[in-house]
């Protein structure tokens, strides 16, 4: 299984927060948006052996994270404000719950997310990282990244302790979502998963 | 130069088409905002050395290519919204206008694009074609794509007989916007652009 875990400090964890006409402005949840489609989706297709955990401590309500599994997950489209729209539901939600197929949604901060992960291969991606291709991580994995301001300097240190290798992806800083795109075109030719080239399986 | 130049057979050329509130149902408009901000966008800056060409031949004027260029563009934002805005309003400027900075807007259908890059290297992204690695493409170069349902067969066999090679992204078929991430990543590697761990040139 593939897990994507991405910090975002200021996204926000009460739903009348969420503005679908300015998801920037909305502790850039549009990157929130992004992070969930390319996690999950590639062309007509739902990434059924991937999950991503989205880790919010914005206001007003944190921490909140919210875990979108591939193998369950329904309706999930391409577009911004479509997810932007499931996952305000998740906000809406009471912790504990999976208010939609395959979105569940806790109290959990870095820590608790760690502590369930342990054993799980673990990879950090920072820009002082060793190359993508030296550190060659495992398909089966955990891959932990930041927003666009980065894990606090106390986020930083725990994954450093936590992780079995840090990852750079190369000489430009990419978003959270670029990132993820490239980690698993990486994995996809390393190992292909069971739905390469097979039918189409959503949408 | 990187340039991606992406057919896009039915968005819409005409601008009262594009609703913000379903882009998807927009022709698919989504995809043509995520192709533009993947192209130009890195973690806190503008590719100033790329250039997209999106060509747009849907209803209800068609043909229209909108081009938008690294080195000019302004206030381009990574979320889909405020760039489906930015792109309508080139749908409802004259053509051969500039009517934002860095966008501009004419009547162009493939033909002519590829009239005008005669003498570039050109590559066609197709499912079938060669692996990324064994071709290795020239960083300065064209990149054409197709949307979500492909090129027309018609399409297909002129940007077959224009490629200097066909590419494969590897056993799985990515969105448009994902296939341009793992190109500019590739790029990025074999030969660092200009702006590669320098200051943050926008944003």
């Amino acid at each position: 299984m593939r897990e994507f875990l991405v910090l975002f400090n200021h996204a926000p964890t009460s739903p009348d927060r969420v503005r679908l006409k300015d998801l920037p402005g909305s502790g850039r949840f549009d990157l929130v948006c992004r992070v969930t489609t390319q996690a999950l989706l590639y062309s007509h297709g739902v990434r059924t052996d991937t999950v991503v955990h989205l880790l919010l401590r914005g206001p007003d309500d944190p921490p909140k994270t919210i875990t979108v599994t591939g193998r369950r997950v329904r309706r999930l489209y391409p577009d911004e404000r479509t997810t932007a729209i499931h996952l305000r539901r998740a906000l809406e939600a009471d912790p504990d719950t999976e208010p939609h197929p395959g979105i569940f949604v806790r109290r959990a901060d870095l820590e608790d997310l760690l502590g369930e992960m342990k054993g799980a291969k673990l990879y950090y991606l920072s820009e002082d990282g060793r190359d993508l291709e030296e550190v060659e991580p495992e398909p089966d994995a955990v891959f932990v990244l930041g927003d666009h301001e980065g894990p606090t300097p106390e986020q930083d240190r725990l994954l450093r302790r936590h992780a079995d290798a840090v990852i750079s992806l190369g000489p430009i800083p990419y978003h959270a979502d670029q990132c993820i795109v490239i980690l698993h075109r990486y994995l996809d030719v390393k190992r292909p998963p069971e739905y390469a080239h097979g039918p189409s399986n959503v949408m």
